[in-house]
């Protein structure tokens, strides 16, 4: 979710200006951590309403929609180390992406556990992992990394023209 | 959880009780679905504070102390069905099982997802998917059936037995 459908930059970014009154872009913050980007990020990580208010990542709706249609898609989050994100993550996909049903969600710590063919995340500690297709998400704090085995995208229109050719 | 370290049939009797006056047992709904048995079964598992207030399974506290320490150990639960209890299964387990660490809870729609060499679980939907080892843990609803592939087990004292010789 994070990184991938939900825009947490943009509630980071909106978070540090209330903060510090420093509107940083995502080159301010590029080959950043977020915890090193944000000096802050943990207060803001389990505030009630981070997870619930983020924006909609740029292309994903429509394109997430054609791969449910044809491949078997789960929406898959690290959400437990953010007790108050369960209910927000669950609402904010109920809202945002109703063609998910709760059957295809799963909440959960560490990922090593998914058994599937093809991720696509922007953290290296969930794609290392797996043993598939593996397809990384280009973020901020992934930006200036080596991509290593994992295939980079840029942009939802990138996983579009991989996976719906 | 359900089923297996949670007794959720303690609740179920609890609300059919308050419900209609009747006291059923374990004797009394064998053989029958949750939802045969009873009539209000839907209401109970989507009402607030239905899975929080269950009762631990008797004999799990100890034996999953030491699977902890001896196995990889993931409590996947399909929770996602009912968006009141994700809160409330998380604040259980944290409750009831501290020495389980966030990183090992999963909450799911589907466990066909799930990716492990064991699984102990009350339900064939969910046993019937994966292929490592299943074990059947023992509840009225699957008590009748035939165990088909699956280790049947009647206890956490019969676990222990298998998965700590």
């Amino acid at each position: 979710m994070d990184g991938v459908i939900a825009d947490v930059y943009a509630v980071f970014f909106k978070n540090h200006y209330a903060d510090f009154g420093e509107l940083l872009s995502a080159e301010d913050v590029c080959g950043k951590k977020e915890s090193e980007a944000f000096p802050n990020c943990r207060k803001y990580v389990f505030s009630n309403g981070f997870f619930r208010q983020a924006p909609v990542m740029a292309g994903s709706e429509a394109i997430l929609k054609k791969l449910n249609d044809k491949y078997k898609l789960f929406i898959v989050s690290a959400a437990m180390e953010f007790p108050q994100s369960l209910a927000e993550k669950q609402s904010w996909l109920n809202e945002h992406f109703p063609f998910i049903r709760w059957e295809q969600m799963v909440f959960c710590g560490s990922k090593e556990i998914i058994n599937a063919d093809i991720m696509i995340d922007d953290q290296f500690r969930n794609l290392d992992y797996f043993t598939g297709h593996t397809i990384l998400f280009t973020q901020p704090h992934n930006k200036l990394a080596e991509n290593g085995r994992h295939q980079r995208v840029e942009s939802w229109s990138d996983i579009e023209k991989i996976l719906l050719p």
